[in-house]
């Protein structure tokens, strides 16, 4: 380890914005020093408690987000916030979030606001998340909000990997089975319904109590629904509250020990799976063979499963 | 490969759709005999169009994808419908999909249906849902229509890997900016506005050819918004054109090349990830490892990244 990599950590540990930002860019683009830099950051591991927040698009996410991070502000908490947004490396849809954002929270030095986007086809956004939340604890920041775009399948292991997961829901979505899927709902510790001024709040909210109804989390807790109107600040206090109430649930529980070894479990494969495709195809010369196999298959000179076997042959020898 | 497997090879050759749910199921439990009956099944390839439908929960795909699939089977064509759905595996929501959806598609043997779920934390879920397709071309149904649900990385993915890819929008959307994504635009070959019948078409009509105007695809088409009303099979015949349409001029294309190549580099990434993960992790020996390195970096005794070198060290061995 260089000493401007101890100098990185030194500034992390004091809280600093800029080496914070830092080190995320060099996790996100698997820098050669980033792992021996999150090894550091995971030494410095502070209480900093974890909020994932997701629903489905156009739930109002952000504004609850920028909202609850306000109201921490407000306590005097310094705040993260993550935004994962899977679909912009097309276009950079997450730099216009960023910017709009910045607007309203970017002048105030204890909010840190990144957002999290997908680099290439090699994968790794779930891990650079999670890697940019231990930063963020690292650097003292007591709140650290996740929000996702989106349900896809990794953006629910991301807010499951969170210490509080926080489902948002709209009313009006209850009109298609797919709208509140039941898979969501049991990732949810605390449901919001935002929006809350608009017709059918009291559908979605006997829906939603009918569907947490079914489900069993088997630890004794009862997931709240809380009313929210954030772009007019309703609710946020409220939904603050769920939140601590759940956090002091989880403090010392058993089960709390199940989640924290089911997502230490999830960290390590996605870290696992990363390391191991870099290493099959990340140099120049395996990258060249990827690509004429990816040609061959193309034109159905191949299929995928041979090509596989021709690479994994490769590495053995 | 035994004479068991170029039974089922055979079988799935005469278009038989117990031997295709059956193969379908190998692939996605990674059965040992799947790589073998895949090599067999691209061997088949046919010339099975391969439509990717996405969009946001609540946008109406499900019906918009079972009337599409009935346009078709009034012409003539076999139709398979794979259905994507990350977040079942909590409580298999695609299930009870399956059981709406046979009430009016299932007892017609022209069409074969299929849901997709995750199965464990392993991934595979996109490989899986590619085969499946490969499958139903090779046992010779023309029309195969991938519908994903949410729009995680995954499922973006999934339907760039389609022949033509429809994006589904409803009104009213255009009210948040997570909503209509610039991401999610440029994997659209075609739009589709669903629930046209209600306010507020026309204001997304324009939102979405204002954002279409700002991207370049390049390759000369112009990607069409088609509007239909799903559930009263309002629209479907000017869909099944549009799709037709973009289907005939991507033909030859040399950019149609360079798609195909873009797809196969994806699908051999995709496999190669699973099988090093599997080699890895896989035997029970390697899954106790992981679960002792779980449970030391869940208690903070390790950091993920050294959990890792402690699993590809023990590779080299």
């Amino acid at each position: 380890m260089s000493s401007k990599d101890l100098t990185l950590i030194d500034r992390i540990k004091s809280g600093d914005a800029a080496a914070v930002a830092r080190v995320i860019s060099k996790v996100e683009d698997c820098a050669p020093d980033s792992a021996d830099l999150m090894k550091n950051v995971y030494q410095l591991s502070r209480d900093g408690l974890v909020i994932g927040i997701t629903g489905a698009p156009g739930a109002g996410k952000s504004s609850l987000v920028d909202k609850l991070a306000l109201f921490y502000r407000e306590r005097g908490d310094r705040v993260g916030i993550v935004a994962v947004d899977p679909s912009s490396p097309f276009s950079g849809g997450a730099i216009l979030g960023d910017r709009i954002r910045m607007q309203t929270l970017g002048l105030d030095q204890g909010v840190f606001i990144r957002s999290m986007a997908t680099r290439g086809n090699l994968g790794g956004l779930a891990r650079a998340t999670v890697d940019a939340v231990a930063i963020l604890d690292a650097a003292g920041y007591a709140r650290i909000i996740v929000e996702t775009v989106g349900v896809g399948q990794d953006e629910v292991e991301i807010v499951k990997a969170a210490d509080v997961s926080v489902v948002v829901l709209v009313p009006g979505m209850g009109d298609d089975i797919q709208a509140i899927k039941a898979g969501i709902m049991e990732i949810g510790d605390i449901f919001v319904i935002n929006k809350a001024d608009r017709d059918g709040v009291y559908a979605t909210e006997k829906e939603l109590e009918s569907l947490l109804s079914l489900a069993s989390r088997g630890d004794g807790w009862d997931p709240p629904i809380v009313k929210t109107v954030a772009i007019e600040s309703r609710g946020i206090e409220d939904l603050a509250a769920a939140i601590d109430r759940f956090a002091e649930a989880q403090r010392g529980s058993t089960l709390s020990g199940t989640r924290r070894r089911a997502i230490a479990r999830w960290r390590i494969v996605e870290l696992l799976r990363e390391r191991l495709l870099a290493n099959a195809v990340g140099s120049p010369e395996s990258s060249a063979t990827l690509d004429r196999l990816a040609d061959e298959v193309a034109t159905r000179r191949r299929d995928p499963y041979s090509a596989v076997d021709e690479i994994i042959q490769g590495l053995g020898q």
